[in-house]
């Protein structure tokens, strides 16, 4: 029997890693301040944790399914430039000619262009004619602010959030999601080209797997209608970038069954996602085009959400109509595509972002999307119990995104001390620098004394559970899953010996 | 009837109300960054908060009783350092010569002297002889940083805490704790003056009244075995203490009934508190302290508690065995001093001060501090909810001592969506600048889209559902309120058409 949430054997891991936490120093850029405690600010703190021999441990850890996280930003930012950089096609351009003055304020664009109008300008900053294309190697190459290298930390720096950002200038969700959305805007520039892209999705699985998480359904944005193929061209289909995303998902399927690795990807499904700032009238194309892509690619979709600010953008009751037209079509079509829905996530207490939650489970949702607001409604929390409606909570994400100031406020202890199914999940990694499901883990883990490796295990072993497939594969996923966490626990049982002996 | 929390015909006050807030511009001080929201940190909000209209009807709204308050936090600091200035017996000691280096982090210590030993000593910084006593005024005309509006400066600013601690500097619980604590060991030197004191009881009062509270349970720390009399001699016992107090109180009474307000304060009664750092054997004569006190003022004295930091000091259950004696003595002499503990103020999942919460509730504690990780156990709610403990929510505190960011980020809108008693209260007006209740009342009030001005006259008319008076005074004490209520209301109406008309 697993036990959540009480003191077990493992706690020595734990209460060690407070400790290791303690012990190490790190230093930190002038003017910052740094709190050094277990669940601390994970921008900070990351240059810590991956330190300490508990990461270690959770890197190694089996970590089950991860049922939160959004495509276009689950590589590494590093990767994803470095990918970039290997097509001649692409080009960048800034709204201003860049100064040492507006340099971290301008947030520039990609697009890989035809050959036939691939263009000689050379540099962003000296004579640059403002809204041209510069090659991008071109850019990089006469980057006046610290060359090549200069130029990679200035489109890294726009990819990602830093601690400056998080915790002091933009220290509120507002102008974090200004910031946040932002960085989807450059990214989907660079993600969006065929050949990139499926080199993309090899990278997310890849590195998921190395990470421990035999499982995935993944939330993609078909907010653009088409990307752009290798000639430069915006045609490529959904139905096109879906066919490309099953052959990424069963190549690499194959390379794993070839090292006699198969059980390590079960699979990776995708949640059909746009964006709620759609009128009603717009959203009724979204919805047919993933009933069509569900008949084209029945194994693949498993699901649909609608994405963005809560906050600022519309709240699910504006698309009840649609919403409801999409349920009856599914059932003249033989269709199931649950509604996995974003709900909650917000600070609101009575806002439409708030009551999201309750139209979410009006509508049936399957899980919930963070559901961070959810510890606010006692009478949401029992319909979860009772329907085995999880919450995706991704507590990096939240803290990031100024949701929480750290883990020790998340209501995740709260949530789950009231019976409510929960998952651990990324959310935006590459933006947060939460790569794998490790650092979310472990955040988690340290922040709470009644959290023991049991916990993360159990967190891991149920994700099967809320996960869409079918029972039978449910089983065997989690029989998979068991034989991981055996050995998982050998190496453990190794480790801390070798520890003892040294 | 009163509806807790939900849309009322009062909304357009509060709606207004973030885009007060919103409109106002302030200035901040270089290397700070503000976030303007609605429930924003209150060290920076606080200048914009006093030019709202909606601070203005907050601060006229009747309050109800304040429940939560330790006495030595409750008179503000600027006045406090007058009272004192009034005494030649005063004197200051620093435990270095002071420097412009040194200054922000000495913590001087203040005592009133008995006239033979009054010394000659004229400064903290030139020759000064580390560890002499300075008469008050002596040091504060020849301060080297400033002359006297510098020294005003220095003493207030180690009396309270400011939004560079807060926020920046001492951003964790532990590391504000530390500049907490040491306001009250600084405060104590002056209050802890019989002279002093008995005029700092009166300005507390008053100013309470005049913020619209009508009855208080203070707590008063009695860790101190006695304080200093006029002559300047650590004499004054409890009892002498009390007496005074109960004079004062009378005093004051009898001053409002003459101006024809005697409805405007009922009483006020004692909190009876020690701090947790004593052994269980030394707290013995604290108990037995208690009782004694109880029997000659046996109208005075309200409640037990102990106080200090749970996160560091003891835990209730170190305490079982002569709690649980203290209340067998109670039977044995017919008395009857409820428990009235600290609990959960804390952002621990399940620490010792988490875990404080069952111990306070097995120990039948009347209400709970804080309980500000409650949220965390249903079941506890749900004794609350049964036996009607309350719990005091203290949100100014709890922001300001790291619990939480921003208001919109505190448990208190899901402990009441649970059904939890609540009543609001300052804690510690003197160090976090939230004077009276009507600052507390404002943030929650404006951090919620379901709070308004009816959820809050709720909130102030519970206040007495759960205090410590005879179910005949409760009585009298809500009719008077209602009738404050009435004309509060009626005042507000005529205060929206004289806006509405100019």
């Amino acid at each position: 029997m697993w036990h959540i949430r009480t003191f077990s054997t493992t706690r020595p891991t734990l209460s060690s890693a407070g400790f290791e936490l303690r012990k190490l120093t790190h230093t930190h850029g002038e003017g910052d301040v740094t709190h050094l405690f277990p669940g601390m600010a994970f921008l900070t703190a990351r240059d810590i944790i991956v330190k300490t021999r508990l990461f270690k441990i959770m890197s190694k850890m089996p970590k089950g399914a991860l049922l939160h996280a959004h495509l276009d930003a689950t590589v590494n930012a590093r990767v994803l430039l470095d990918l970039a950089l290997k097509y001649p096609a692409f080009h960048i351009m800034a709204e201003q000619s860049l100064t040492a003055l507006n340099l971290n304020s301008i947030r520039p664009k990609f697009r890989p262009l035809p050959r036939s109008v691939w263009t000689e300008h050379c540099s962003l900053t000296e004579s640059y004619e403002v809204g041209a294309w510069v090659p991008l190697h071109k850019a990089r190459e006469n980057f006046t602010f610290g060359g090549p290298e200069g130029f990679d930390r200035w489109v890294i720096s726009a990819l990602t959030i830093s601690p400056a950002e998080a915790y002091r200038t933009h220290n509120t969700t507002v102008k974090i999601w200004d910031k946040f959305t932002s960085t989807f805007r450059m990214a989907s520039g660079l993600i969006h080209y065929l050949p990139l892209w499926k080199e993309y999705v090899r990278a997310f699985l890849l590195s998921s797997v190395e990470d421990g998480i035999s499982y995935i359904e993944v939330r993609v944005n078909f907010w653009y209608r088409f990307i752009i193929n290798e000639e430069g061209e915006e045609v490529v289909s959904h139905h096109d970038w879906l066919a490309a995303f099953d052959r990424i998902v069963h190549d690499v399927q194959a390379e794993l069954a070839a090292q006699g690795r198969a059980d390590e990807l079960i699979g990776c499904k995708i949640i059909y996602s746009t964006i709620r700032n759609e009128t009603p009238e717009d959203l009724e194309w979204y919805l047919e085009d993933c009933l069509a892509l569900k008949q084209a690619f029945p194994h693949l979709l498993a699901g649909f959400d609608l994405v963005g600010h809560e906050d600022l953008l519309r709240p699910l009751i504006d698309y009840l109509v649609p919403l409801q037209r999409f349920v009856a079509r599914q059932r003249e079509l033989g269709l199931d595509i649950p509604f996995i829905f974003h709900a909650g996530e917000t600070l609101g207490d009575g806002t439409a972002a708030d009551m999201n939650l309750y139209d979410a489970l009006l509508l049936g949702t399957k899980r919930i999307g963070h559901g961070f607001s959810l510890i606010k409604h006692p009478e949401l929390m029992k319909i979860c119990r009772e329907r085995d409606v999880a919450i995706e909570v991704c507590p990096i994400s939240n803290e990031i995104l100024r949701l929480t100031s750290s883990m020790p406020a998340h209501p995740l202890a709260a949530v789950m001390n009231h019976g409510v199914p929960v998952t651990l999940c990324s959310d935006d990694p590459s933006v947060f620098g939460n790569m794998g499901l490790s650092y979310d883990f472990f955040q988690v883990l340290v922040a709470s004394e009644l959290n023991s490796l049991k916990t993360m295990g159990c967190l891991a072993r149920d994700s099967f559970k809320y996960c869409c497939l079918t029972d039978d594969e449910k089983d065997r996923a989690t029989a998979l899953w068991d034989k991981q966490w055996r050995k998982f626990n050998d190496w453990l049982v190794q480790e801390q010996h070798r520890t003892l002996n040294n």
